[in-house]
C-alpha cells in the first residue's frame, strides 16, 4: 500500500491521456475535483490486488457520457457518492475498494474522488489498460463478469439501478440514461472479487499512469529528446513523425469519428499516415498499408513535449509522434478480439499485434 | 371481497374502454392473458379499500409503451413477475395486493394477470379513473406519493429500477428505457399503503368497468337504445350524434394526435363536432365552442351498439355518440388541473366542469 496525495495526481492524469489513445475525456475537471477531495478527506490509499483478500468486493466508479459535457455542468461528487451507495445497499454486502474502469484520461483520476470522498483504498488496476467508448469493453466481461447491478446517478439526485441479462444490454440502457440525465452520469457497476481481478483486470495501470506522466514532466525539463523518452517510458514503439496535413471529423451514431492525415518528417519524409479515429485512435496506416490497429494502442505525442494529444486536439499544422504501445493480453484473445477487434469498429483489418509489426 | 372469474374479464376489458375515453390500450391481448392466468392459477381476490388493513402495502402492476406492440411481441408474462419482485426485494417488505394504475382499456387487465399468477388480491381502484398517457397523471401525485422505487422488466429478462426525486423524472427515464426494450415494459411503481389510497386513489373503478362492460353487453341484445343506455350507466351526458366527416391524425413527440369531425344528425343536424385527441380524447367542441376538455371523460359510441371506439378506430362514415363524464374529484383541485388540465396539453381552454354545461 502506498499513499496517492495531491501532487500525485496530475502525473496520473497526464500519463493516463497517453493511455488514453486520444480518447478517455479531458481529465482536467475530474482532476480538479480529485485534489480537491484529497485536501478535504486526505490522502487515497492504493492498494495492489495482492495486498488485499482474495474475497474483498471491489467496485468500479466512473463517468458516463461526454466529459465536455463537465466544464459545463460539474458534477456535485454527491452523485458519484450516490451511485457507490446504492450498489453497496443494492448488494447487501461490504465493498472493499473502489478502482479504475477504464485507465484513460478523465476515468482514472475520477476513482481517486470517490477513494478520497468516501475514505475507502483504490485498487491499483483497471478494466481495459487503455480507453475504449462502451461499457461491455472491459477486461471483466471477457471474464465472464456481469457490468449489472449498475447504478447510476446525476447531480439532481435520480439514481437508476439495473439488472440486465448481458453486459451490451447494460450498455444500451445506460447510454439511453445518461442522455436523459444530461449526456453525463457517474456510474458504479461490475462488482467483482479480488481474487476474480486477478485475471480480470489489467493489474498496475495507475502506477503505470504516474510513471508516464512523472517522464513527460521530467523530460520536458531535461530538453531530452521528449518523444523517445516517452516511448522508452511505456515500453512503445515509434510509427511515424511528420506534420497533420489535414484533419476530417464527422459525427455517427454518437461517436466523434473522423481521420487526421499526418505528411512524414525526418526518417517518415516522402510518406503519409491516416490515422482513424472514433472518440479513440483506432488505426493507422503508412501509405495505405494498415501498421497499428485497435485493440493495441496508438498514441499522438507533441513532439517538442512529448505530451500527448486527444483526437478532438489535432489540428492542421501541429508536428506529432505516433507511438503504439502493446494492448493487455486479454485483448489478443478470440472474446477480446470480438469485443473490441478492428471488426467491431467496422474496419475489415486482420489485428497483428504491435509487435510483430516493430518488435 | 368477490372473486373475479375468467368470465369477468371481458366485461371488465370491454367497460375500462369507455373509461379509457378513445386511448388506454387496446386490451385484447391482456384480456387474453389475464383469462388464461385465471384458468390456471384460480379466481382473483377482488378487495374494496375498506376490506383491508390501513397499513397494508400496494403495488400497481401495468404496461408502458405501445400496446399495438403486444400483438406482435407477445409479453411472456414473467415480465411483469419480475418488475413485481424486484420492487418487493428492494422495499424489502411485504406486498398485500396489486391494483390498476389506469382504469382504461389495457391497464385494466394487466393487473388481474399479476394477481393471479402471484396469488395476490386485487385492489379495487386506480390512480387514474380514465386514462392519461403519461406516468406522473395519476392521484398518487396529488397526494404526494412518489412513483419511486419503480421496476420495469422485458421479456427478455432485463429490469431497471430508478429512484427519482419526482414524478416526472420517472417519466423520463422510464420512457427512454421503454424505447430501449422494444415500445413496451412491464412496470411495478407507486408503492402505497391502503391508508394512502383512501385518498389517494380512485375507488371502485374495476367494478365500476365490470357494470358498463355488462350494461353494453345487455344493451346489444335487448335492442334498446344501447347509446342510451350506456350513457346512464356511466352517469354520463349526451354531447353529440352524428357521422364522422373525417379525421386527421399526426404524430407529435410519441403521441398520436388528431382531430375528428362529426356532421350532426337528428337533434344535432347542422352542427359540427370537433373533437381533438393525444392518444385519449381531450377537448370536444360544437362549432367551434368548447363543449368539453380533459380531466373530464369524452367517450366515442358506436350508435348502433354501443360500444366504445378508440381513437384508432375512428374512420370516415361512422356513426358515433359523444359522451362525456365527471372526472374524478381529485382532478378538479388546482393541483390535478395542473397535471392533466387542458393547458398541460396544449389547449387554452379554461376546464368547466361537465356537469356545470350539462347537468
Amino acid at each position: 500500500m502506498r499513499l496517492l496525495k495531491e501532487r500525485n495526481i496530475e502525473d496520473i492524469a497526464l500519463g493516463a491521456a497517453v493511455l488514453g489513445t486520444g480518447g478517455g475525456g479531458d481529465p482536467y475537471i475530474g482532476m480538479l475535483m480529485a485534489k480537491q477531495a484529497i485536501r478535504d478527506y486526505g490522502p487515497v490509499e492504493l492498494y495492489t490486488l495482492d495486498e488485499l483478500n482474495d474475497d474483498d468486493l471491489i467496485v468500479p466508479t466512473a463517468m458516463m457520457g461526454a466529459p465536455t459535457v463537465m466544464v459545463e455542468k460539474m458534477p456535485n461528487g454527491d452523485d458519484i457518492v450516490n451511485a457507490f451507495k446504492s450498489i453497496g445497499k443494492y448488494l447487501g454486502k461490504p465493498i472493499r475498494a473502489t478502482m479504475s474502469i477504464e485507465a484513460g484520461g478523465l476515468n482514472s483520476v475520477v476513482p481517486i474522488y470517490t477513494a478520497a470522498r468516501l475514505r475507502l483504498p483504490l485498487v491499483d488496476c483497471d478494466g481495459m489498460g487503455r480507453a475504449f467508448p462502451e461499457i461491455q469493453m472491459v477486461t471483466h466481461t471477457i471474464a465472464g463478469i456481469a457490468a449489472t447491478p449498475m447504478a447510476m446517478s446525476d447531480e439532481r439526485g435520480n439514481t437508476v439501478l439495473m439488472e440486465t441479462i448481458n453486459n451490451r444490454w447494460t450498455e444500451r440502457f445506460a447510454r439511453s440514461i445518461t442522455v436523459e440525465m444530461g449526456a453525463m452520469a457517474m456510474i458504479a457497476l461490475y462488482a467483482a472479487t479480488v481474487g476474480q481481478l486477478k485475471t480480470a483486470s489489467v493489474p498496475g495501470t495507475i502506477s503505470q499512469a504516474e510513471r508516464i506522466g512523472v517522464t513527460i514532466r521530467s523530460a520536458r525539463q531535461t530538453e531530452e529528446d521528449p518523444v523517445n523518452t516517452v516511448r522508452e517510458a511505456v515500453g512503445g514503439y515509434l510509427v511515424f513523425k511528420g506534420k497533420i496535413a489535414d484533419v476530417q471529423r464527422r459525427t455517427e451514431a454518437g461517436f466523434a469519428k473522423g481521420d487526421a492525415f499526418v505528411d512524414g518528417i525526418d526518417e517518415f519524409a516522402g510518406k503519409r499516415l491516416q490515422m482513424s479515429f472514433q472518440n479513440e485512435n483506432l488505426v493507422a496506416l503508412i501509405d495505405g498499408v494498415p501498421v497499428v490497429t485497435v485493440p493495441d494502442l496508438i498514441a499522438t505525442l507533441d513532439i517538442d513535449t512529448g505530451e500527448p494529444i486527444t483526437t478532438e486536439g489535432l489540428r492542421y499544422g501541429f508536428r506529432v509522434a505516433i507511438i503504439a504501445m502493446p494492448c493487455a493480453p486479454q485483448w489478443r484473445t478470440p472474446a477480446g478480439l470480438e469485443l473490441v477487434g478492428p471488426k467491431y469498429f467496422g474496419y475489415d483489418i486482420p489485428y497483428v499485434p504491435v509487435e510483430e509489426r516493430y518488435g
